[in-house]
């Protein structure tokens, strides 16, 4: 095992005031703070004392790269001193304002978004994450279109609570579902794993889209308020839509009078190489979720853009849905600062650009290399490395929903390296800040390379 | 009409350059932003262009006394210096980290809400807000049970997701209610208009508790998962439980294995003159859910201050909910500087205090004057004031769930003397900073003297 000198405590200028807090701050963790998705006493949270750009740094002083943005939200990278002038300037101003009241910072934010979501999705309403972004979307739907019930696809994500994490198609799921949340799940393409036996993109797509449209009429065809979908599918693997099948849910969502949610958590927000992942495949969405990459996730902030046709809905009859911090004025103020970083620093063109230079071909060849890559796949700074015992029977590292030894030798062994990365079941996603740089996106991968051998290891002939 | 002096713009030292930021902000509100709980074309909002202590600007630069803390948030009123501060500060260490990460505002945060709450509530699960609190707590109660059914009370609010709106029981539940969210609504105790035709405080207390225990019975002794009730009822009325109530649904949850939800998400952090509204009447819930005071809605934050028993549950089985802000450094910061400041200042102390000598007494004057007033009650910096047309037959001045005339009058009267109330229904809500000074709050109460003469034309005899 080698060390690289950057993630030292040595050469990092961490403090032992620093590292003393650190070792509090574990301390008072394991004592008072329950964590989100995790088996309390089974967990040994690592701590993080700073960050700063692409970097954190734990609670030994080591700095590792991340590879995660975190949950990929810090699309910005940590610390961002434009953004952070513009919360401090803010909170030196006004903090928070109810959510009736018209404040400038919400305004802009809204402006803002408005601006960049596709077609005519011109007005905002704001939440406090992708959560309750994806709640009151469905919401909208239902009041919209007078239905109830709701698709969506296995290998997704949408969410925490109640009704986000039944649209949910993840194991997450499963502990949450009492069968009456009016959700109904269907496969989406994913063609390295095809549900349909297919054996093209283009097959994938028209069997997915056959299956889909037979979902419909089996369930119902009047009874769908929405179908909800993340543009590109992230937790659930990066499996970007093949051409075609974007539009051919938006041809069945208005076939069939049904309203399209893209849920652009994750993908929005520059992460795919684009403001929004639905932009690469010339679609208009009926209501678009953001969260995450608006602010970076410097400040809760989430919302809903919404067409025209759904506002006219609730123009003289009042939408039933609020919060108190709706349209948060230190969220909002965030978000107009980082969306404006993201343009003067061209943000998103370096997204698409380190997909097309860097981590399409870097991760190509580590495929090449890697007896346990059985498929990278992914676009701008959003790729996933999907691992397999056997490249034949493409049989995972670890079992869908669960870990494995290998996978955690793999995880131990890039952080040993000095990079944080972000896993799921058998999969390493490269997801880091958009801003990162070449040389630290070429030097993350190099670190994979040689972690790599330890599921390499693991490979089943 | 007369204007008092305070509020008018020449001598507010609002800049031209601010109230342009206020046009532009109401411009663009109109264009992009999606209110909540709101018919979108029938609003008119009033623009914020300032705020500081217990005082805002609307967009003509009058300066407005804050009797409402916004949502009931801002418990240390607007822009507390210390909390600003902290939160710069903050921002420039860290703004956000993943949650499963141990980290230092994070923990502190943790560690100070688990040494307030009663009892052994030492773990702390941080959400963004109330709605997504209550959807935790009650998943926690349904998992660690193994029960569906939620019980709540008739005048509650607990939030605009999904769930916690249909465990809401006001007008705004009805339009998310497909009747298949496992909710049971009760009488709670509201002896001014006594579902059981109470006489006295303690007649009430028994005849809810036994409406209680009917209601269990013919829903089901074992079905419950939760019982949920806010500790002292918000946005509902601010009907303080009588003596022995709180004690019995303790009691009853006990008996039939049911957790017991106290919502602290408006009552607690120092609204009703106590830490949590609970702690008036020494019962121990199972989970407390707070937000708003928490931090005074700085940075959004909500969380779930959980059992022994329940943390159980998941210390060796994951918890299958979590978000990608939980715990969030930034607004964990500010959670720690405003509970210190709180302690500093005596805050608590204070709006005890004000309860005792300013509201209580003032608002029996403004009761014994007025007919319009059909009953005053509350405790702390948390009243209500009961407009009825007729004192004998206690006919509301507003429909429940809607707005009149009467009432909309008695608001602008307030508002055209420069100060901002809460109003809901046929109330006015008493909910200033818990810091204002008595002079501002008797000042307040002596506007809403002059303004409750709207309200007392429009009493039928
Ligand atoms: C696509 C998508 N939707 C919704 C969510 C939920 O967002 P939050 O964790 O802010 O509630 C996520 C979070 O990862 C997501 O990736
Ligand atoms: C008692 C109570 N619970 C929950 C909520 C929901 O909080 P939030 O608006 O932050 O979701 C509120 C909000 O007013 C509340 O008063």
């Amino acid at each position: 095992m080698t060390t690289t000198a950057a993630h030292t405590a040595a050469g990092s200028g961490v403090s032992e005031a620093e590292l003393e807090a650190g070792r509090r701050a574990y301390e008072l963790d394991r004592k008072h703070v329950f964590h989100s998705w995790s088996a309390q006493e089974q967990i040994k949270p690592m701590t993080v004392i700073r960050a700063e750009g692409s970097y954190v740094w734990d609670g030994e002083g080591n700095r590792l790269l991340d590879f995660s943005s975190q949950l990929v939200n810090t699309n910005i990278g940590h610390q961002h001193p434009k953004v952070v002038a513009a919360i401090q300037e803010q909170a030196g101003k006004l903090c928070t304002i109810a959510p009736q009241f018209a404040n400038d910072a919400r305004s802009e934010a809204a402006r803002l978004v408005a601006e960049l979501t596709p077609g005519e999705l011109d007005k905002v309403f704001f939440t406090n994450g992708g959560a309750d972004a994806v709640e009151h979307a469905i919401r909208m739907a239902r009041l919209h279109t007078g239905r109830y019930k709701v698709l969506s696809a296995y290998r997704s994500y949408h969410g925490g609570t109640a009704l986000a994490v039944n649209v949910t198609g993840d194991p997450r799921r499963i502990a949450n579902d009492y069968g009456n949340a009016g959700t109904v799940h269907f496969h989406a393409p994913f063609l390295y794993r095809s549900q349909f036996h297919a054996a093209t993109e283009a097959e994938e797509t028209q069997r997915a889209l056959e299956h889909l449209e037979t979902t419909i009429q089996l369930e119902g065809a009047d009874r769908f308020a929405a179908i909800i979908l993340e543009s590109i599918p992230g937790t659930a693997g990066i499996m970007v839509p093949p051409p075609g099948y974007l539009q051919g849910v938006r041809e069945l969502a208005t076939k069939y009078g049904m309203m399209f949610i893209a849920d652009e958590v994750m993908a929005g927000f520059g992460r795919s190489g684009k403001w929004f992942a639905i932009d690469h495949f010339d679609v208009v969405p009926d209501l678009l979720t953001f969260a995450k990459g608006v602010n970076s996730g410097y400040v809760p902030l989430g919302g809903v853009a919404i067409s025209p046709e759904i506002y006219a809905t609730f123009a003289d009859r009042p939408y039933p849905g609020g919060l108190t911090y709706s349209g948060h004025p230190l969220a909002c103020a965030a978000a107009v600062a980082t969306i404006n970083a993201m343009r003067e620093e061209r943000m998103v063109e370096h997204a698409a650009d380190l997909g097309e230079t860097v981590f399409g071909p870097g991760l190509a060849e580590l495929a090449a290399k890697h007896s346990s890559i059985g498929e990278v796949r992914g676009v701008g700074a959003f790729w996933a490395i999907e691992l397999v015992k056997n490249q034949q029977t493409r049989e995972p590292m670890a079992a869908y929903g669960g870990s494995s030894p290998a996978m955690n030798e793999l995880i131990a062994a890039c952080k040993s390296r000095g990079l944080l990365p972000f896993a799921n079941f058998n999969r390493i996603h490269v997801v880091p800040p958009l801003n990162i740089s070449a040389e630290d996106a070429r030097a993350g991968l190099a670190i994979l390379d040689e972690a790599l051998e330890a599921t390499d290891r693991h490979v089943e002939s």
